[in-house]
């Protein structure tokens, strides 16, 4: 366990496969997939705990993320995914207790990100990749355990008189149901808000019929009718699926990332990154598809995970996981992009031109996901857009969630036969590539500017020059030559020498400006409320609940209510 | 100031009069009316620090909501009121910067929340009684004093070189400009992110025709032009307003509260409570209407202060404000009621018959921002309701608001003469007290049920029984005779046992469930994320930058983002 930074920290690998995997089956072949948790006590990912009861850490949830993944682009014909418990009388137990209360406040943090964002995945894959997800409670299920099951489209427990559902946090810990728990609970099943009041607050949980009745389950069936009707559910959600692809339709492999890692460069094949320890500063440079987009829909299957938006967007989301959980003192990533915008236009346009194509939707729905990501990213971001830059269309979104940009007004004085930056507007940026608010980054940009936003729309497809992108407003400074390494220098400086916490809430805010969704109270209203109560002495002091868990000791409250 | 509880704190006392104001000039007489911000330094609330440059403390601002208030009820004439410095080339500098360095962190949280309040209740002024707000910022408005400009409806600054608006939270404090500012600036004003991110790193703030352009201002005025100016944007606002009061329309005087307050005992007329610091419990009982209403709106002009919702409403205020600020350890407050629910009714009905009425508008409008004060607050509510209590319309939002609610099926075993205890549903319930998400509380509670909810509209003004209330999930609970003293007991003495710190967050998510406004984002995301801030070393630790503003020392933070 990384002891806040003072010992050596294991640096957090994301790539898994599932020959490897240590906690999870994964069991697919037709329309219904089974993922079975059995999580192996002594897999714990830090040494320090043993994961009992189908507790898990970040390790068990590295491995969701991938069999998530994999059933979306392997498996085109799944339509169902069950998802059950391989021990007797636990489905899970949630977050391990030990883990958490040895881990460091940015581990926690980050963690509950993660799993956060495993498992809006798993409602995304209901929604949007007709991959429904059955939660097959055959024993009992806590705290994050029962949150797993709440991101499931429907929740089947099982009626004998021992199992239940329970958000114990609360009593046990002195900490929240906090990745989804108290929004799901009543934003999503409609709970009524008094009487998951008194769930939460019940260590037991709650079974049975009461389990029904209050809507914290959909059904409680009994162990003799169980696998029939848990079969017949699933084949019930897979029928209803709008997946677009037939039985037979084949995946592709999202075969091993070629990855080289040094402690200060990270290089994939079109995402490379320079660390640099002491700026405090990560430089990333992501580069466009070096040929035309591929001829026809049939081209991309063919390539598969080499095709370039999908390959991309696999580098970007491991260089996120990879930056956010090993390099918390790195606050400021910038962005660059290399190459041909017409080319990566193309490429967009080809999988938009083919959006009811299953893979053209997966990876749609991938590079949504992944730019989501960095609207929850706790470090700064800046997009840099220089001469030979590609912004345009699905990387034009990098700048749009970056908290600022600098586009260079004509070329630097080095190089005068270059072409001045532009920015291009593409169809990838109206629609397609929604934020967890349920706007486009567009449309966060120019809210409540009706009419700043019509603009822009109406000069999409036509590169912007700086001078034009600044006064639309798609950029926040078209600097020159003469004054552009002095003000991003400032701005890079400046970063650093802010409080990063100050920098991580001020950012949380002005990101999400506008309406909220079920997600985004989830990593607003919830998250905020229980960073707060990690870092308090009632949860994480020696005395706090936390640390006290299992030693027989009553933790000590300071009983003042803030 | 407060240390944290191990030195005697000083009770605070809400209740001030314009006569004995130190900090604000009240001038009212015509449609528009002027509030004076001239902070006396050597005013503050607490020793320990001087309130230079009409920076503030919680003193100050029990003013401003007392002059706000008083704007409402005394002076139906006003209906545009002018925010202005009584000081040479400043505004308002913010929160008091050595008050929050030294103030303990409840305090800081209580502070922010009372501010916030304050600030929602000017934007509820301008929409709700007519009486629109201008800022006429005449010198710099910083961090909280440029907050204060953006709860008002027009901002003016001077423009002179040397006036600004700025939020130097982040740059300065290590902390967020956490009043509203980082939501409003995006949300209402419609500053564009990226901009809005520029602005809150600049401690020295934007001025003249930027801060227009912006649209972190509505107008930049030179100072010849500035008293003219002034006064012809509060005409023209004033001359837009709605309010339903004759220019010669006599207000009703707040007069002074009649209340009792011992280390046990707070007691007005109507509203009571007793503090029961072993089991940190205050239980509050609100007496209903002793007559039945009066005879038209004349009357309720007539009686003033007097006439029982209001006279109710200010005391359930004060007592709100009192045990929030002066009674941290109390962790849950109980609510009762006693009375006949008829006349509760009656008194309701007499106000919405006449909801055009000013004073009965702003009756309503008042009764609506203290039940919201219950929402944001950080203790556990039950209520409780027996044999002889009025939980109908008005005072059944007690109910609501409540965590949970027990309603006793039949009587009491030593009472059994007495009527069975009832709620009645009534017209107050299903509109005119909304949340601050924009719902009722029963549209809250009956989420996603849309069902429930309509079956629970059709038996409005009929008095349901515990088990008639129950089933329709009105009440959590029944409990008959039998079981009410331990089922009471329990929940009591469990909630004390709880981190209270996880009760708080518990509470401020299950509350708010269903959309979010402004508003509630300014309660949920906003100040959660700040009191995470708050509580971090980097900010309230010895080394943190809070701590050593003012000292010449750079702060040294822990540079690792969480």
């Amino acid at each position: 366990m990384p002891d806040d930074g003072k010992a050596s920290t294991p640096r957090v690998d994301f790539q898994v496969h599932p020959s490897r995997y240590r906690h999870w089956r994964l069991a697919a072949g037709g329309p219904v997939a089974t993922l079975t948790m059995d999580v192996d006590e002594q897999g714990g990912i830090v040494p320090g705990y043993e994961l009992k009861l189908n507790s898990y850490d970040l390790g068990v949830d590295i491995e969701l993320y991938d069999a998530v993944q994999r059933l979306r682009f392997e498996h085109p014909e799944v339509r169902a995914v069950v998802v059950t418990s391989g021990k007797e009388k636990v489905f899970c137990a949630g977050a391990n207790i030990r883990m958490l209360a040895a881990a460091p406040h940015p581990w926690k943090v980050n963690f509950c990100k993660f799993t956060n964002e495993t498992r809006n995945g798993i409602e995304d894959a209901t929604v949007s990749s007709g991959q429904a997800y059955l939660a097959a409670v055959n024993g009992t299920a806590s705290g994050g355990g029962y949150e797993l099951a709440l991101a499931c489209e429907h929740i089947m427990l099982i009626d004998d008189r021992s199992s239940a559902v329970a958000l114990p946090e609360l009593p046990l810990l002195g900490v929240l149901p906090g990745t989804g728990g108290l929004t799901r609970v009543t934003d999503k099943r409609h709970v009524r808000r008094d009487l998951a009041d008194y769930f939460a607050t019940k260590s037991e949980g709650i079974g049975g019929k009461k389990a029904v009745q209050w809507r914290l389950v959909d059904e409680a069936v009994p162990r003799a009718a169980w696998p029939q009707t848990v079969a017949e559910r699933a084949g019930e959600l897979a029928e209803r699926s709008t997946r677009a692809a037939s039985a037979t339709a084949r995946g592709i492999e999202l075969t091993p990332l070629g990855k080289t890692r040094t402690d200060t460069e990270i290089a994939y094949r079109h995402v490379s990154a320079t660390l640099s320890r002491e700026r405090g500063l990560v430089e990333i440079t992501v580069r466009g598809p070096e040929t035309g987009a591929p001829d026809g829909i049939a081209a991309v299957h063919q390539e598969g995970a080499g095709f370039w938006t999908l390959a991309m967007t696999r580098e970007l989301d491991d260089l996120i996981l990879d930056l956010r959980t090993n390099e918390l003192e790195l606050g400021t990533w910038v962005f660059r992009t290399l190459g041909d915008p017409g080319l990566v236009l193309a490429h967009d346009r080809l999988l938009l031109d083919h959006a009811d194509d299953w893979l053209a939707n997966e990876i749609i729905g991938y590079l949504k996901r992944t730019i989501k990501r960095l609207d929850v990213t706790s470090r700064s971001l800046l997009a840099l857009i220089e001469p030979g830059s590609c912004f345009a269309g699905s990387l034009l979104e990098l700048a749009l969630a970056a908290d600022r940009s600098y586009q260079l007004a004509g070329v630097f004085e080095d190089d005068d036969g270059a072409e001045p930056a532009g920015v291009t507007v593409g169809p990838m940026n109206l629609g397609p590539l929604p934020m967890g608010n349920g706007l486009t980054r567009l449309q966060t940009r120019y809210l409540g500017d009706d009419k700043g936003l019509a603009e822009v729309e109406k000069r999409a497809g036509e590169r912007l020059l700086a001078e034009d992108a600044e006064r639309l407003g798609l950029v926040t400074f078209a600097p020159d030559d003469i004054d552009w390494d002095d003000e991003v220098r400032i701005a890079v400086e400046e970063r650093a020498s802010f409080s990063p916490d100050a920098l991580s809430g001020m950012e949380a805010n002005y990101r999400f400006a506008g309406p909220e969704t079920m997600e985004t109270k989830i990593f607003g209203r919830l998250t905020a409320w229980q960073n707060w109560i990690f870092n308090r002495p009632n949860a994480a002091g020696p005395d706090g609940a936390l640390r006290r868990f299992g030693t027989g000791q009553r933790p000590q409250f300071d009983r003042k209510r803030a």
